[in-house]
């Protein structure tokens, strides 16, 4: 680990004498960051055994918290923005979500503006946020594509979550789509699926062109290819799944699974081989990427789907948060393990 | 229109002496609030003759804006928080679009919170904007049923916007859900049904029981009576909309308009009616409650919905909000008259 960050300036020498970060402290004592927080700042709901032990841990690391980390998690000034860019809040919520609940019910107060992918707006609101001294910011893309990092001096931390940050010296936080193309394969070979097709969305996204290289990876070790030799690319929505799906049963009938680039896609996927009286899960099992609930489990059969584990993004996001207030955070870019959820379709 | 509003305490003796508001001098100007506003601060971006009448206007009407409006208008502290109650953001983040383009962009930041439906996170929300100085509060319900008002002394203005306020002294803005339930009668009669079904959700919420009382109204006046002769109530799903469909098709195969309580219901209706050979529309129109696009525009045929507006919403609790500030808004709940968004399925 070095003491390169985004957000100090530390110079190079201090390298080998890293301070003790509030997650050490956590590590250290076996507890989680919240509650190393709650302990290290005399909280109440923190049994005694607890605390003692984050205060030995504390001690033994000569862990000393900067003032912004210190009115951060003492709760007088908890505030965090979250600046997002999708307008149905299908990325951001989840997000938010897992960061109020990293920080802890209570103890910090996540405000949500929304830019709607206009940097006015972007730039607007993160001066309001600013002006109301929030300890820090999360910035949350409407797709996984790197955009350019906030510009101007920010005097606290900004965590980039969903969408990286193009600037290497900042912290960002994104799913591992490539390894949830590679899961969604394991799953079909584990049901015994070897004909596979992959019916994903707009290839100008980041999220396909990795979701299919995890694929394509995972298939070439299996010594399997694609039905149809490629990824179909086409858009995000039921509709194209619908004539996808119909095209890929009536080139290919051998098919026998099928890989959808979202929920959407699988959905109309699954429409077009009821329709055409094929039996899904038994001719051909159906998987897609997001685990969106309301569509995953609105269709009979239910949906398998690829959970891309985003709440779990918002709680590192908010954890990277909390010790970049420290100046303790290496820069780079993070990547959540997705998860296979199982459903009727597969 | 009388001066008695939540907002103020203005004695009973000063009714006739009513100071003007922002919303009298542009009307009176024949502009937008959000205009008027900018002349009145002399931005950029409004042309001299558009200032010039409104600065009439104003003169005319011996307008003086407060010092609370003067600051949220100016864009010096132009904030306002929201707090949210809906998980997934389908009812709050268009009500929080609508807002922020009345108040104009880049000039107001709507910071949302979300408060789970947890009055402990409510209250933590409402310390945390309230420190930070916001101009004013809007709380947005999960549902439409009446809420509590928010405790304690809370010095800016409250908009109770979705789920009304309880207290008849506060201002709320919600959709006509009953309205709503005649608009979708009108709309299939328009089309010739006669014989129409009606297939609800949670018959717990009031938009079930408004939506229901509307139907049941604009079918009496039409001389007609529900197929099966009452609502069907169950759950919001796609799952109760199969079943529920597939009961009124085996009953009633007379039935020739299905009005089902949400785009879920309706989706599931329309699949059940799909997979027993009926045509849809031409056997039976199919609408629902919402217009929520993914749900409406997923399936072939893409689904009639009536349209809560949920924007205008949100900008019309943005303006009660401009006008709270100057303390001259009538208490009490205002509806937003719904739409029809006709679709391939009626």
């Amino acid at each position: 680990m070095t003491t390169t960050t985004g957000t100090t300036d530390a110079p190079e020498g201090e390298s080998e004498a890293r301070r003790a970060t509030l997650r050490d402290v956590a590590t250290l004592a076996g507890v989680s960051i919240a509650t190393a927080s709650k302990a290290l700042n005399e909280r109440a709901h923190v049994r005694e055994s607890t605390r003692d032990r984050v205060l030995a841990a504390a001690t033994e690391l000569a862990f000393t918290p900067n003032q912004a980390a210190r009115s951060l998690t003492s709760g007088q000034t908890g505030t965090v923005g979250l600046i997002a860019d999708d307008l149905d809040g299908r990325f951001s919520l989840p997000i938010l979500m897992g960061a109020e609940d990293a920080f802890g019910t209570g103890q910090v107060s996540v405000f949500l503006c929304d830019a709607r992918g206009d940097a006015i707006r972007e730039r607007y609101h993160l001066d309001a946020l600013l002006r109301r001294k929030v300890d820090g910011i999360i910035v949350v893309g409407a797709r996984t594509d790197a955009r350019p990092p906030l510009v101007g001096r920010i005097p606290v931390p900004v965590i980039y979550a969903y969408a990286p940050s193009t600037d290497t010296t900042d912290v960002s936080v994104v799913p591992d789509d490539v390894q949830a193309g590679r899961d969604a394969v394991s799953h079909l070979l584990s049901a015994g699926r070897q004909r596979i097709a992959h019916i994903s969305g707009d290839a100008a996204y980041t999220a396909a062109q990795e979701r299919a290289t995890g694929i394509a990876s995972a298939l070439e070790a299996a010594g399997l290819e694609l039905v149809g030799g490629s990824a179909q690319f086409g858009a995000w929505s039921e509709q194209w799944g619908r004539g996808a799906a119909q095209r890929v049963i009536d080139q290919y009938p051998e098919v026998d699974g099928m890989i959808c680039g979202n929920d959407q896609i699988s959905r109309g996927a699954l429409e077009t081989l009821q329709r055409s009286g094929w039996n899904v899960p038994h001719q051909t099992s159906v998987i897609g990427f997001d685990n969106w609930e309301v569509m995953t489990t609105g269709p009979s059969p239910t949906l398998s789907s690829i959970d891309l584990n985003l709440e779990q993004l918002g709680r590192t996001a908010a954890e990277l948060l909390f010790e970049s207030i420290q100046g303790q955070v290496e820069p780079g870019i993070r990547r959540i393990t997705p998860r296979v959820v199982t459903r009727e379709s597969s």
